[in-house]
């Protein structure tokens, strides 16, 4: 019996290949990105929307940082936790809402650069529970990315609650 | 045979019974978290240093939350994560510096609290790797505390680089 | 203001001083760990069921080793991760069973002990999620006893599925 | 400004692209596992070797399940953990030994097949600590396989020590 094991760009497209999202799930993304006031006060930005893969970025600032000038993991983390909570949330329907249950965070680079963009993806579905993985790179002038962070992590579907509540 | 099996608190004092850290260390603690940056844009305070385990501190603030109006889980880690990063530096040599490797973070109830406190203990150090959990709590107007979230973390001790690095 | 903060000895009782399992919920228990095959090939054995907290033994065998002579991580994993599933279970409605959703292993020491036991405890336990945490310990011949890994788990509540399923 | 962010498949080869790995290297890693008699006594094969990648095999079988007659979570663990760390074992000198530090898994669905192949990948390799994520298929009797577990872990290079020891 031969088995073919081709690893994972064999099951996920690239980035690039996936569709746009929905309008209206992209809407609906986006107000509850507008309503996380953390994510305003560190300076996170959508750069991607697309079904089960968001792309979020953030620019290194001063106020940012860790003892030796480098992007804080605790930023970092906001971003790819963010990053994979609003990709399991692109698959919710519409009276669902998210809620992280649990991530691990591998930090495999200090991040220098002047960007950092973390993409979370998701890799496993379920009517409850959704698993995500993503990476966070540091984006230098040119461009250039670097990974600086690895993320795993179990999302929650939940009864939307109103923002207010 | 009997194997007596008496758990955590057979082994870790209670945070109350720890000694006070020695002022040099605790001045070296006091002199790192002053230089991240994003600490202070939280405005994450000290509340306790003893040796192996640190207790830090945040106020609620409408800047710092989730689309839900509770604290939002990057703040809550990087106040974890901290606390643990710490607790870990209180045991290195005066040369060494605290690189934070990985973490798990599982989020058990939402941080409605004004307060919350994070306090992160030691469970076994070596020469390179400390491994630390900690636990957050939210922190009622009267004191009570309820469990918010729980942290296992992994720390490397590497040489001192200067904050100008 | 002043916050008291004791730490996990002020919330979870010694293990010592919990009660007993009732005999219904025990005879679950025996039950479903009779029916996992792999716990009956490495020889693991209950040392004690309380509500949400379980104690289980294995002793040291040729077969199931690493590289080094010492139990292979995988057996600690296996021991350490039904700790804590059977501990959620404890507390789980007669016509609900437990999968594991998730876990992080942290080992921080070799296992050369001629047993190991792993106790899971609940930390928190919500209507179909409940987090864990447990501790693995080499036990030496004179019953004392060394830390060789820490677990962090999440367990879900799901329908119970009958055995031939 | 533009960045374009292709996401893993535009920095890790396909496995089938990869070299083989060099005969001493594979030598090394066929003789270390064959120390580890848990491997053995779970019936764990090598499937694949290349320059940090490992997949490994297990066959289904009646003294490896769990309560409901799926492959164990314990089983699934030692088979993930084991490609990661020789993954990482890949890329070491000669006089270095791998030891796990930690590791994350999640379980996304249940083992039924009648093999089981795990794929461990480095991520990022330092002096002394290298993160690496694997894969866990069940493959049917037709080839087809399916996601059943994901890991991200931390390896340590240490100083090899002998079998003996």
């Amino acid at each position: 019996m031969v088995v073919e094991l081709l690893g994972v760009s064999d099951d996920w497209p690239l980035p690039s290949e996936l569709p746009d999202l929905a309008p209206e799930t992209a809407a609906r993304v986006r107000a509850s990105v507008a309503r996380q006031t953390l994510l305003s006060t560190l300076g996170v930005n959508i750069e991607r929307l697309a079904p089960g893969y968001v792309e979020l970025r953030l620019a290194s600032r001063a106020d940012l940082m860790q003892q030796h000038g480098f992007v804080h993991a605790g930023a970092l983390t906001t971003l790819a936790d963010s990053a994979c909570g609003y990709a399991a949330y692109t698959g919710f329907p519409e009276d669902r809402d998210v809620l992280t249950v649990d991530f691990t965070m591998s930090l495999v680079a200090p991040a220098a650069q002047p960007w950092v963009v973390a993409a979370g993806r998701v890799m496993r579905s379920g009517r409850t529970l959704t698993i995500c993985r993503g990476e966070v790179y540091g984006i230098a002038e040119g461009g250039e990315r670097q990974l600086v962070a690895l993320i795993q992590a179990t999302m929650m579907a939940v009864s939307r609650m109103s923002a207010s509540a």
